[in-house]
């Protein structure tokens, strides 16, 4: 049986991952959203064990000291990781794991997973994200311009990437994430076999 | 603007090339198909500049020493071959060019152009190429004999392409290329960039 995909869905902050994410999982019901682990508190609508999984801070700062991390980051003084068991688990039988995940996330998962495919997503336009990060009317200007700033430095990591996909609009944009995947599974560098050789074993 | 991608889709003889190259060529309008230049006669239905242009054997040698193409073979005593230049016209406008070429003349475009982005077809198993051989019904124990060692032959080349897509159903296999052309134009190594920084220029 082949191993299963980490595909991870990366972009700077207001890109839009989110939708993206639930567009392309409901394109590719075989995907399965990878849980990552997190100190901060759920927020009403989250029940634990679907994008979160949630913990104390004592218990993640043990299993850092194991590492026990594919990634791991503190944003805005909560953690927020990326279990390595799970995800070897997941791989290994063969299902495809999504991972929306953070910029700096991703480069850890660039170094410590060669395997990984590791997807860009990116704004339209410098202006379609400055609108995005402001339209959301939850925060003010000093904080909009500390996110536009966060970025803007975001944006340039991106040829650390294997894949850059254009977030203008959600569906293109998950289509062309979905061909991303079936395309990596047709790879011969990734096993692919003619069935006649009997590849269909591996 | 970012050159065209030359995708070359190959396989042994009788695995269903010309009928995944037309469902393909539906599928994708703005691919266009590589005419190639061939000296056998033209077939009833064949009209010059489709898929194949018709040349003397006088000319065709001359080419050869002016090195002119990018891929050229004989098969039963005919010559057919792929011109350079049109190739590279085409490419470096932006059209991606599909090129249906046997085993031979793809393993000749791997090693003199890298980029190009091979596809190996294969039959979904040993015994649905045997049918599909003999099933032509135009052909003699022995020839059919030839025509599936050859196509064993050609089968064990499949590891130096880059992608492998079975042809069980036409419709997958012409799907699951469109995957690939459509990832390939995201792979960052080829130059895909964020439009925010600049990249709409390269």
């Amino acid at each position: 049986m082949a191993a299963g995909l980490l595909v991870v869905l990366s972009g700077p902050s207001g890109v839009g991952k989110g939708t993206v994410c639930r567009q392309l999982l409901a394109l590719r019901p075989s995907l399965q959203l990878s849980v990552s682990l997190t100190t901060r508190q759920p927020r009403p609508e989250e029940t634990c064990g679907r994008h979160y999984e949630f913990t104390t801070p004592s218990r993640f700062q043990k299993l850092i000291s194991g590492d026990a991390f594919l990634e791991w980051a503190v944003v805005y003084g909560h953690y927020y990781g990326t279990l390595k068991q799970a995800v070897g688990e997941n791989l290994a039988r063969g299902t495809d794991l999504l991972l929306e995940i953070d910029v700096q996330g991703a480069l850890q998962i660039r170094r410590r997973l060669k395997e990984a495919v590791l997807i860009f997503l990116a704004p339209p336009s410098m202006e379609a994200l400055k609108e995005r990060i402001s339209g959301r009317g939850t925060e003010d200007a000093v904080r909009i311009r500390r996110r536009l700033k966060a970025a803007q430095q975001e944006l340039a990591a991106y040829h650390l990437y294997d894949y850059l996909v254009v977030n203008g609009r959600v569906e293109d944009a998950a289509a062309s994430i979905d061909a991303i995947i079936e395309a990596e599974k047709c790879r011969i560098s990734r096993g692919a076999r003619p069935p006649a050789s009997g590849g269909e074993e591996r």
